[in-house]
């Protein structure tokens, strides 16, 4: 079975995110100033096969915890969903 | 009111995803092999103050179409929802 993987890392919450500072600077200077507060972190799309979607799920967090996610300073989440092969003619 | 936009910067299709590519070699050596595509894109969330939520939409719109993707080579997506204000003592 194919399955998709979204998977957000953000920085913790406890940390300094300079780079959303940096970003929140930017939008004041385009002159969008409604923006109170800006978090930056990468968003990752995987595409892998699995026996199941529990199977899916601990390939995932296995990725996570040893490759995509530095879990002393960021958090991760994700969320699975089986892609349904096209009908082949 | 305030709101909360999880925006979602992702490199086009067409595009050639070395990052993408240099996690996908990395989980190999982790021999975590079931994964057949990766690809990475930015995670970003904005707290925004708005009158409601057409406006933050709007707001979001703009930001991202000026500074948080480089719509050329990027594609984005955002969802928003109301941040419920916690009731004061």
């Amino acid at each position: 079975m194919k399955f998709v993987a979204e998977i957000n890392v953000m920085p913790k919450k406890e940390l300094l995110d300079p780079q959303g500072k940096a970003v929140k600077m930017g939008l004041k200077h385009l002159h969008i100033d409604n923006v109170k507060d800006v978090r930056i972190g990468k968003h990752i799309v995987l595409t892998l096969e699995a026996a199941s979607s529990q199977e899916a799920r601990e390939i995932v967090d296995n990725a996570c915890q040893k490759l995509l996610a530095n879990v002393i300073m960021e958090d991760y989440s994700f969320e699975i969903r089986e892609l349904q092969e096209s009908l082949k003619q």
